[in-house]
Formats: structure tokens, C-alpha cells, sequence
């Protein structure tokens, strides 16, 4: 069976975002000056092919370990869409 | 009061998505060969300084419409946190 898998992955909480700053300084620019702050992130959608929902879990974790999030500088949650 | 927004920008379902191919490309060559679909998008986060939460939705929809996606090749999904 195929699963639909969201991932989020965003900048650590601790550490500046200079492009959510940029955004931010934008938005200003276009008038909308009640916005306080913006983070900036991927989203990433897979489709896997897996027995049950648990190991495709276990596969998107692997994948954002290996290759979707840097540890360093980012965290990631993810989300089983059925 | 502040509302926390998650926004998701995508790539519009109709058009290939380069990045998400290339991403296809790197898990596969991890071993992760289950993946059979990635797609990568934005994920980004609003503090949004407003009386209710239906003008911090609107405040959030008019950036996404004038900053963040561009409608000609991305499509956007707004999310109120509580």
C-alpha cells in the first residue's frame, strides 16, 4: 500500500533565520506590519510503498535522518496522512 | 494577542517538480528504493499580532497571495495553531 508522508523541516528554535527575516522585512515593506515574525522551512511530501503505516513512519524518519534534515541546524516532524 | 500560522507552499500537482526528483534520486541511492514520489515545498511560520483569529487568517492568506507563493506554480495551504 502507498502512504502519504508530510514532513516539516525547520530551523532550530535557538538559532537565526536570516531568510524568515528577510520575508519578514518584505512583508513590512508590503504594509503588513502586524506580522512579528516568520521561520522558514521545507516542506517535503513522500509517497511510500510500505506494509503497514509504522514502517513507512520508520522510513521517512530514516530518510529525513539521512538526507532530508541537518541535525546541526534543523528539526523535523513528520505526519501520516491516510 | 499573537496567532502562530503554519503555512505550506507546494509545487502545483501538475507540474513536475525538479527538486523533488533529485531528492527521489539521492534516497534511492541511500537504499531507501520504497520512496516512490517526493515533493519539496516551503513550510513557514507566522506570529501574527491581531484581535481575532479570522483577521490573523486573512493577514496570512494576503502575504501568501502577495509574497510567498507564486499562484502561476505553487499553491498554498493556511493552518492556525491555537
Amino acid at each position: 500500500m502507498t502512504y502519504h508522508v508530510q514532513i516539516k523541516v525547520m530551523p532550530l528554535k535557538d538559532l537565526l533565520d536570516p531568510q524568515g527575516k528577510a520575508v519578514l522585512g518584505g512583508l513590512s515593506n508590503l504594509g503588513l506590519t502586524t506580522i512579528t515574525d516568520v521561520r522558514v522551512g521545507k516542506h517535503i511530501t513522500l509517497d511510500i510503498d510500505a506494509e503497514s503505516e509504522a514502517v513507512a513512519k520508520q522510513i521517512a524518519t530514516e530518510a529525513c535522518q539521512k538526507l532530508l534534515a541537518n541535525p546541526v541546524m534543523e528539526f523535523f516532524e513528520i505526519e501520516m496522512v491516510s
